[in-house]
């Protein structure tokens, strides 16, 4: 079936093949790729578009002597494939299987783990340092997106890479688009290419300067100003990266094995760093890829003929909630404004920027910068809302504490996939977020249980006038019914769903309901159980947590965050303050470990916060 | 005594001076800072560098209407004294007094607090974007230095600016150089000035290639192919932020006063964001601080005539020793190298730096590229030390835990200045770093007791193996003695320094001297108190720590960090785990609030957490 691909096991097998036999290759693995993510799901349109860049790096380099580091690495299944792991990458993004992206531990031919944006060079830039101290002489290899690219580390990594000189190799995968429509100066610029049209424009521009030669006689000064000016509208990508003390190739036809081939083996002794510039098209190879790269950048399972989902939820997703509310509020107060970080259709904000253009701020992936221009935006009068996914938001910590919160500016920062994502594992789970957030003085923190409550929490954000973070799960809400009018919430206020004198369980954002079920499971066993949904964890319901833990003495805090300095450690902190000891509390959550990937469903019952686990934990608990 | 200067209480003061009174107004101003500064420490060579920049920003543009943002902000002395602070400058970072940086709560001209670097474009784009929302005419303009550039998050706004097109003035503050000297290939290419060399080798370059235009006949491609890399050599600043969407001007000689008014005079309607190259001098006015403008650019009090430091302290500072240890761990390891993000003296890797220069990296203000740099050698085999002050590791949250702790790397975090800094104020205390990294998964996290301590910690560190954090205080050690060997501590073991059954006080870091003598002036009342030295906030010594929970029933943690998810908070969370519910627990530290500046003395004073302040908050926990 797979004439090529079923013998190579290793870059080893690869290198066996015939130059001209790996075109045929390249074809059996974007078969390979469809007949597999159809089915499981996974990152398709940037993977179709790197088969042939894999193929060659894998055939001209020496992996993993040579150190291949692909950028957020969803690009990378065609690696994967090729080193070893073609058996079983029909259980990638499945529990226990393959991850969906490189790492270390699963390969030596992953030389570094990613996930988030922008590492590449700087992490291949280390690794030639390495080389360089150790004095080996492999070559360290960064394959970064355009839209890598406007992450401003990228940038930090080159700036230090032209002045140290070390044989790093950066490949600029450039498909002039990142997960949505890539954004910025910078992206504008690169994709300004050697093309015929180019040319033809510089021929004209110099035809004319050239015409006025005698007009300004031996004046060859101004002959070169004009010349310099003339020039300065074409500067290339190549004249920029070169500019940073890089050598400059391309760009290339990212698809011509061959070329890819011819080029990459010239690579020999560097002379500092060199930047290899490849266009590529995402989904090449299956045009409901190639039409729809939006679409088919991260799919679940499809059909390979129409490119028509398989599977379908009945359930309205937070994000899509998100997206409605926001369109509402942006509808009744002008000051609201919206910020995404080049994820305008992930975080639900496409409406949004349709219907209010103006407002609508798409800066790339640029995190930090989003959290101060938000700020730049609330300090003039704005209310701005920056969604950002959970694990991403991450990256903008400082800013949030220093630029938002320090200043007591009234942004509104909405985490979107926060808890366990499932399938994209370790590197893009949003369990951290209480921990990170929630010590920063002056920042309210909310998650609510439903979609319902996510969209007047939204308001209550964007009218509260201080900064403030609620946080949303990931994927379809609870099917609740939806209020017609959005409500403000009182800060700092829970509400008790149950009362109940034996236990009482303090629950928040994602895991009310998986409590309310325990909790209904438990008074059938003839349990008094109580149920608070805390909806803040700050400022925390000090009044109604007291009460409870008062009435009842033994409380259990269930959260999907890592326990360490999370919502049940906050309220440690608050009966400690309150000299509450006699309460015994008993704290459910994440525990100090990274969560590999596997479905939401599956990794909650693994750690014990979907409904069983919380009513097991609670009968435990009460027998203790 | 100031003729001009004690008439200026606002910029409208200011825009009553005639334009040739400007220069006496300049002379009188740098003299001023000089006096002030000279007496109460501070920064001094970026201020007498800004002096006619100030001027001329105040005179020409319309604060606060116009929005002026100083990046990082303490070179912004000029623009306090002018806008109405000139009688409390000499209050400047004192307790209570004028804060060292630009602060909204201090005065409506200070558009945009400050003091972390490469803020300012991503502020006055938001701005930018709100004036053109609420149709106003406003200016937003950000003022950044060279070496501020080199910090990723300003491309990432400048990214966002050349797509925005917005109204946008950004005023690049050139000297050649950010704390310590400047690094970076970009540092580089921007100082390639327009001077007369410039233009020279630009002559002969038309000139060789105008020769042999007759040879390559009509052949117009060729020449424009040779004239294009010939000018590619030559690129300019302005050619890149051209490149990048912005109109240039520039150079201009930041100490020109009425050039530089001249032509801020001439910016009225914008098409788009404008950058304006200003060249200034480091300590500029003042030779002592122009020679030896390192040294010069924070001071504390010194003579004016002989530029000398007035005050010394005796005992040797964490930094120095932190710069001894490395270099001795080095000479004991190949793999240990250092990694400072432009800082090299303020972190002591100076005489590291001339020891072993292949092995020390200094990558410009890029806190997050550096742990992910590190990660690289690390992941090679190296064991990398990457100094930042701890404040500034708050940017590089999202690496050490994508990068570095996920993959289990052996990369060494060592957190200078953390705690309490004292006259740089919130935006600088490092007293998040306990709360902001502890949650992390593998991450251990130390801190020394004292200036010895630090020196077993960091050999711990390098010779562990595991992703690894250690935090120690500004200024000087304990004055202790110092063992001649470098020891490796147990991992995870915290020690027992006073027994006592009444109430046990577990300290770490800069807390444990000032509880010992807390404890020991409680022993002179007749308490039985035990002291316990943490060392490790993760793991916790579980052993220890409920050892002497269990024995006295009472303890009391104290640390210099904030409150929520800190050491005491990990400490509750052991005690819950452990079903220690019986033992009273009482946390010093510091309250759910931002810390303004003073010296550290004194804030810890302010804060409960000196020896009096312990020994007071022990007694009243033992009478409840």
């Amino acid at each position: 079936m797979y004439q090529y691909l079923n013998h190579i096991d290793s870059p080893d097998d690869l290198k066996k093949l015939k130059p001209e036999h790996l075109l045929d290759l390249a074809a059996e693995v974007r078969r390979f790729l469809l007949e597999k993510v159809s089915v499981t799901g996974g990152h398709l349109g940037s993977n179709l578009g790197t088969v042939e860049l894999s193929i060659a790096l894998l055939y001209c380099f020496d992996s993993p002597n040579d150190k291949i580091i692909w950028d957020v690495g969803h690009q990378a299944y065609t690696h994967k494939i090729l080193t070893g792991r073609r058996d079983r990458f029909h259980t990638q993004r499945q529990y226990k299987g393959l991850s969906g992206f490189p790492k270390r531990s699963e390969s030596e031919h992953d030389a570094f783990g990613v996930g988030h944006s922008s590492t590449s060079i700087s992490a291949a830039l280390g690794m030639a340092a390495a080389a360089d101290l150790a004095g080996a002489k492999n070559h360290a290899i960064a394959v970064i997106g355009d839209g890598s690219l406007t992450g401003g580390m990228a940038f930090e990594a080159l700036n230090q890479a032209g002045h140290l000189k070390k044989d790093l190799i950066v490949i600029l995968n450039d498909n002039e688009m990142s997960i949505s429509k890539n954004v910025g100066a910078f992206s504008s610029f690169i994709s300004r290419k050697m093309t015929g049209r180019y040319f033809r424009d510089l021929k004209k521009e110099m035809q004319g300067l050239l015409r006025n030669i005698p007009a300004i006689g031996s004046d060859i000064l101004h002959f070169a100003r004009r010349a310099e000016n003339s020039l300065k509208s074409f500067l290339t990508p190549g004249s920029l990266f070169e500019a940073l003390g890089f050598d400059y190739l391309g760009p290339l036809d990212g698809h011509d094995l061959p070329q890819l081939i011819e080029v990459f083996n010239n690579i020999n002794q560097l002379d500092g760093p060199l930047l290899v510039h490849v266009m590529t098209t995402k989904g090449k190879g299956y045009k409901p890829a190639e039409e729809n790269p939006d679409k088919f950048h991260g799919v679940g399972p499809f059909d390979i003929v129409t490119g028509k989902a398989t599977s379908s939820t009945s359930a309205r997703s937070y994000t899509e909630l998100f997206g409605e509310a926001m369109v509402d509020l942006a509808e009744q107060d002008p000051r609201v404004v919206a910020i995404t970080a080049a994820m305008r259709d992930g975080t639900g904000l496409k409406t949004f920027s349709e219907r209010f253009p103006k407002r609508f701020f798409d800066v790339g992936i640029a995190e930090q910068h989003a959290m101060t221009f938000a700020a730049g935006l609330a300090a003039d009068g704005f209310r701005p809302v920056t969604a950002i996914y959970s694990t991403f938001v991450q990256r903008a910590y400082d800013q949030v504490f220093h630029d938002i919160c320090l200043q007591k500016l009234p942004v509104t920062i909405a985490m979107d996939r926060a808890g366990l994502v499932g399938d994209d594992g370790p590197t893009h789970h949003g369990v951290m977020d209480y921990s990170f957030l929630r010590h920063i003085p002056g920042l309210a923190l909310m998650a609510p249980k439903d979609e319902n409550e996510l969209r007047h929490m939204l308001k209550t954000a964007v009218t509260s006038g201080v900064p403030i973070s609620l946080r949303y799960p990931r994927g379809a809400g609870m099917g609740v019914e939806l209020d017609r009018d959005l409500k403000t919430l009182d800060i700092g206020r829970g509400e008790l769903l149950m009362e109940g004198s034996d236990i009482c369980l303090i629950a928040i954002g994602s895991t009310v309901y998986p409590a309310l079920q325990a909790a209904h499971s438990l008074q059938g066993l003839g349990v008094r159980v109580g149920v608070v949904n805390a909806r803040f964890i700050k400022p925390l319901d000090a009044e109604l947590i007291l009460s409870v833990a008062g009435s009842c003495g033994r409380i259990m805090t269930v959260e999907e965050n890592l326990l360490q300095g999370g919502f049940g450690s906050a309220v440690l902190e608050l009966l400690n303050d309150n000299n509450m000891q006699d309460v015994i509390v008993r704290r459910l959550g994440i525990p100090d470990r990274f969560v590999e990937h596997g479905s939401q469903a599956r990794l909650r019952q693994d750690l014990g916060i979907d409904a069983e686990g919380i009513a097991a934990a609670a009968l435990a608990f009460l027998k203790q």
